[in-house]
């Protein structure tokens, strides 16, 4: 098991890597968070980001080509060109979510968090993002095990294998 | 608002920006993928990863500088280093379960998901990873508002001026 063959991370075949093959740059991930915040122009993500057109305009290409966001023409003018988040892309909402709040809570500014989260109907802050019990508790990592799934390839079985030697420091 | 400096990712004033200044980039990530699996050894990494070990020993090197990681000596064995999570690395659970449900989800083999995390207390699977209400109950993106918070930049509030144009399709 220990000879896995070597591979770039979008061979392998392990859930993070394949996020990460789609998502996995810093340009992709703030061009998500901007389209997180109702953005959907192409000049407006430019202008925000202050991103190079031809780096924008691969990383929406690579977005639309993954499913994560779609094209669409505008009813009101038939040359302009959205880019709105589909199914798969809103359903990256808690990993952006997750990301932010870690960025508030340990990469400060100082002066507070940035933005505050809040349910519409509510008022009410959102529950911060934590990995939770079935029925809601809160679970640090060493409450959590983790067993291969059917899908599990031997390199992932692999990495299984080093929890058990955990606690002899491999 | 609209001339905001062009900025690099590292540079801007976003929660999102900041945690991707130390995580942003795929190796760094399934690094950490393998940290919270129990990995901490710099050849089991390499083995593991397949990655050129100069790339890794720079991943681990930003990673222990920004507090992510830390080096260990082994009691056992003084000359042997281990990396650990700290509180810091440990916080990131959250985006990496989230990242993780996301790829088996959307980017799975067909054979099904590749690992379960279960609480180990209970037996129980986790609960999956969703934005929720301070009472629990998962929140679509379009059920969230944004507010400023005490830490916002311009560059922030510039963002969240668009949420309102977002029926324009701008």
């Amino acid at each position: 098991m220990r000879n896995v063959a070597k591979l770039s991370p979008a061979d392998m075949d392990c859930a993070v890597a394949q996020a990460l093959a789609h998502i996995g740059d810093r340009w992709t991930l703030l061009v998500l968070r901007n389209a997180f915040h109702g953005m959907k122009r192409f000049d407006r993500f430019q202008e925000h980001l202050g991103i190079a057109p031809n780096i924008l305009a691969d990383r929406l290409r690579k977005l639309t080509q993954a499913g994560i966001l779609q094209r669409h023409n505008l009813p009101s003018d038939g040359r302009a060109v959205v880019y709105k988040l589909t199914d798969k892309g809103l359903d990256l909402y808690p990993v952006l979510v997750a990301l932010s709040e870690w960025g508030d809570r340990w990469e400060g500014n100082g002066k507070g968090p940035r933005l505050n989260l809040v349910e519409r109907a509510s008022g009410e802050p959102i529950a911060p993002m934590r990995v939770r019990s079935h029925d809601g508790r809160p679970l640090r990592p060493q409450e959590v095990t983790v067993e291969a799934g059917p899908g599990a390839a031997a390199h992932v079985l692999d990495l299984l294998a080093d929890r058990s030697r955990g606690q002899q420091g491999k």
